[in-house]
């Protein structure tokens, strides 16, 4: 048995690189990039027209003149023109390039127009205003986004600007996610009174889902021959193995010893934590004779009861895997509303519901019954994480860390 | 032009409700349940034994009988056995049917077993221990989640529980993104120096992919015959145009003008807003007869600034959606770490980086070179929405509403 910061210690020491492939960027979101993107040309790549109306030279505005000449138009995506007579206008369009010889823009709101003269109304004219200078925001060669950057529809915008139609981004691992346990039938059988349906490898097939890795799931029976046989097979097959169930105390509970006789190196087996408590995490290692497998393949193998499993995945697997392909995620926190009792000496992972008021992020637990009881994930945010620590008592208006699954 | 309030106003007044579709349950994350989803039986289903370990008649323990004979095992997923002399034990695994005839659970680590014989170790054994009551979470018939709750894998794990392979969720919207301006090139091409490449539609595609949302997009020179006759069809064809430029004062902004020829009902063109100001919303009406669509269309135009794209789509577009399909985000709010000063008397959007301390979540606010600077978008988190008044400081350390898109 060890400590939740011993386990996350652990988990964070056995991060694996999955590579790196070149995909559509407008299928990136969600993705770590994998390349630095930096600015092909400067930004803006002209002089660039920011509002609608006419471009002067300023120095003759300065020196008392208000009427203006229209010598042309300048739209938006046409070869700049040049003004043949300073003192002339030119019509200019937002994001058109400035014409040579000007250097402010004054919007149609502040000019009158007739029989091709522009006049300006108003007096508070500022040399070079709405102009979007050239290499204002960022200059050619210029870092725009940095690789390991999760991408959002922000960036996309970035992407596009910069041409970069193919990027890189972390390549995602290749995922089984197995259910054990006899009791279990599929979603679209119905169970006998001593059975439930499989529900387990659903949640994870869309935890794993919502950070946009795919994965695979199968049933396997509680059968200690044909689970050997099955995860000796996964083992060559994938990247990560993720269990929910038959890692406790069970008579079936078959796991942890198959996977140590397939040479599964065992990292780790029980945390001092409520719920997920007989979590158990191991790895083939190429190097490791013993090892059936031809690869690295890692098991997340989590305790059966759906709260369990479900808490693991996102306080271990989702840190497991940021840290493996790059990406980072802030820390967040949370305010407790109310006192709780909690007397066991471990980890208490409470689920919450979160509200934000007046800038501030309130915790308020969510009553469950027990890591069995799966409606409660539904009727909360998040857990916030309440240390091992001899006092029983958390006070409302302390400050937690959270694990926000909503 | 009109406030940012009458504009929300406005488009929260002009919901159109698409419909309902059926989908396999495990694609329906990020969707808007459009069923209530009640418990097909008891949760647990049957007194569910919640550690490994024996279980027993607890009178026989009250009367300080220790050891007992172990009867047999009662595996999860095997009917439900029953004791034959209350005065002995069952060995039962955690998810199997509490045997009848018993009533406590004593988990082995409490335990010594030996000859067919298991003797309790400890005396603090409470009557009814480890068990997961049958009905506790939840009973026949009751509500497990509400129609129009936005689903996640929490949810995940209860419809399948309950046997929903297919659900029903909101139908999305048919959706055409249009750019228009002529300095616009596709991504993949190398621009003149006069051009850039089309982005915003780009931007908008993942912004409503973050919704789950597919899109079209096109690009339409800025002609008004050619932009009149694609949008005719376009508002035959689809619920949702979203357009990125062409709607301010420029000489080729026909944007509105062409709207206005097609029938499309203007519900407001500006906002005393910035960034975002020229935006433009307009329907068709089966009811109007100047209309050339047969359907019902919504016609957000955005100003082409990417900023100002970006801005109306977090702001209008998503509350109009979420509203639209019956979903709801909870509104979210920010304290902002400097003083910001800002003269203009229209609301003011003003890009923010979030730092989330001790349960507070801090806005610091970007400094972006106006709504021209794309990238400043990938610096900031979200933006907060700065009251207009006439009072021009905004004081560090106040709360402003915040519409988060990291």
């Amino acid at each position: 048995m060890i400590s939740v910061e011993e386990a996350k210690h652990i988990i964070l020491q056995n991060t694996v690189d999955f590579g790196i492939e070149e995909i559509p960027f407008i299928q990136s979101v969600g993705r770590v990039l994998k390349e630095d993107i930096v600015a092909d040309r400067d930004f803006p790549p002209f002089n660039r027209v920011a509002m609608d109306g006419i471009a002067i030279n300023y120095s003759y505005f300065k020196n008392g003149q208000r009427s203006f000449t229209i010598e042309g138009i300048q739209p938006a995506g046409s070869p700049q023109l040049s003004m043949q007579n300073s003192g002339n206008c030119t019509e200019v369009m937002t994001g058109a390039v400035l014409p040579n010889n000007c250097d402010t823009v004054i919007r149609y709101e502040d000019v009158t127009i007739e029989n091709g003269i522009a006049t300006i109304t108003v007096d508070n004219i500022n040399d070079g205003q709405n102009i979007h200078e050239k290499g204002k925001d960022k200059q050619q060669g210029d870092l725009l986004i940095s690789k390991n950057t999760i991408v959002s529809p922000a960036e996309i915008g970035v992407i596009a600007t910069v041409g970069k139609s193919i990027i890189k981004v972390a390549k995602q691992p290749k995922v089984m996610i197995v259910s054990t346990g006899d009791e279990l039938v599929d979603v679209n059988e119905t169970p006998l009174d001593h059975q439930i349906r499989r529900s387990n490898v659903y949640t994870l097939v869309s935890l794993l889902g919502s950070l946009n890795i795919p994965s695979e799931t199968a049933h396997i029976t509680d059968n200690k021959a044909i689970l050997k046989e099955k995860i000796d097979n996964y083992l060559q097959e994938y990247d990560l193995l993720l269990f929910s169930g038959a890692v406790s105390k069970g008579k079936f509970d078959f796991l942890p010893e198959v996977l140590d006789e397939l040479g599964v190196e065992k990292l780790f087996h029980k945390v001092t934590q409520r719920p997920g408590k007989p979590f158990w995490m191991g790895r083939t290692d190429a190097l490791n004779m013993n090892s059936s497998s031809k690869n690295k393949t890692l098991v997340f193998a989590f305790p059966g009861n759906p709260v369990s499993t479900f808490v693991n995945c996102v306080a271990y697997f989702y840190s497991w895997y940021y840290k493996s392909i790059g990406g980072q995620k802030n820390k967040q926190s949370a305010i407790l509303t109310e006192d709780v009792n909690f007397k066991p000496n471990l980890t208490y992972f409470l689920q919450v519901k979160l509200e934000n008021k007046e800038g501030q992020l309130f915790a308020t637990p969510v009553k469950g019954n027990g890591s069995g009881d799966l409606v409660s994930l539904t009727e909360a945010d998040g857990f916030i994480e309440l240390p091992k620590t001899e006092n029983i008592e958390f006070k409302k208006g302390s400050v937690y860390p959270l694990i926000r699954y909503k």
